[in-house]
């Protein structure tokens, strides 16, 4: 890819995602994880593979303002929309769409094309580890959603079977394990290396946690009696 | 303490709090922290130690709207002026005034009472370990600063002396050096316990971020050549 090619397209991209310092963050990181995936893979087209990572989150705002939307369906279009009015080709603006609609986690239509399944990897790469554990914090704090939610008998839930959305229900939910199905070997090494960082962060935090609500509350409620 | 008036003070926090769900769950764990400190202590006044600490945050709404004032004077006169229109006595009015005003950390005044250097120890246990990295993460979310900075030849900088605030500049300039002085010897023990935590997090991150950028950015540019 020529670097004037990279500047439209990342100017595009910082263009799309002018309110969150953060999802730009995890553009670069997806970008460059990706490229690692790449260098592992054979027959990789590193322009469509370069463009889909740039662009694989501008339809974030769309859903942000309207939940009902889905990001990965508006960035696809979005993208497709962009390389055909800068004169890319249709072929390459196709690819480019295929692999930002297929990269949503959770979502029902598997990446197909190696450049799609690399996309994929890599984006899932950044909810693994510590990464994954700081990133779902940050945006518990964007949101304004607990960390953890208390039972009625003043302890702490684990987030396991929780209603309420907080930041130890999305570990137990999401977190916990995505580390089983990557499309490619790289990215499932790259996720299994960083498992036990964001396993012991969870178990950490929740012991010190729920440690003081035990404790704690044990001695408030002897000093209330008295 | 009686129930009711432990109601009538927590009631008056809320009031107080309305706004941050993430600063709620401090004052719990502040306050829990603290009676699991005062435990080991003696000649702790409950009535003095479980007010201040419900209270000791009620100006932060004020802080945060001006950045001039001091959270911990606010708060302090707040809570004086409460504690003295329900009636309490001039002596705990003053008392609570005196933990208020110097639970800061990094402030000038140091804790004279048991009380106030009980609430000062269990206000920082709270910026210890993995709880305080996450109290630092959903709090970079609040106020949009990013993870990291990158530097002019595209690596990670791990945030020592940074002048660009971010997560990594705060764990430098913050958490990593906050072990060292604590009053009571319970609350330095719990901060000791914690501290493996933090510093695995920060290195877990710090390794899987700058791994991304250097061998991706490497990748990158030989694409960019050709």
């Amino acid at each position: 890819m020529k670097q004037s090619t990279y500047k439209l397209i990342e100017t595009y991209m910082n263009d799309c995602m002018t309110d969150s310092a953060h999802d730009k963050e995890h553009v670069y990181r997806v970008l460059y994880n990706a490229l690692v995936i790449a260098d592992t893979e054979e027959n990789v087209d590193y322009d469509i593979l370069i463009t889909a990572c740039l662009l694989h989150d501008i339809g974030r705002k769309e859903q942000f303002e309207n939940p009902n939307l889905n990001h990965a369906e508006v960035g696809a279009r979005k993208a497709y929309q962009f390389l055909m009015e800068h004169h890319f080709s249709q072929e390459m603006a196709e690819q480019v769409r295929e692999c930002i609609r297929c990269h949503r986690f959770r979502g029902n239509t598997p990446p197909q094309s190696i450049e799609a399944q690399i996309l994929f990897d890599a984006d899932k790469i950044d909810v693994a580890g510590a990464i994954g554990i700081a990133r779902t914090l940050v945006y518990k704090g964007q949101v304004e959603e607990p960390l953890y939610s208390v039972r009625p008998d003043g302890s702490v839930s684990d987030g396991t079977d929780d209603a309420k959305p907080s930041f130890f229900q999305e570990y137990k939910y999401k977190l916990e394990s995505l580390y089983e199905y990557f499309y490619t070997r790289k990215g499932a090494q790259i996720a299994r290396e960083r498992q036990q960082a964001a396993v012991a962060f969870y178990d950490n935090i929740f012991q010190e946690v729920s440690a003081a609500y035990t404790d704690g509350v044990d001695i408030l409620r002897r000093q209330m009696e008295k």
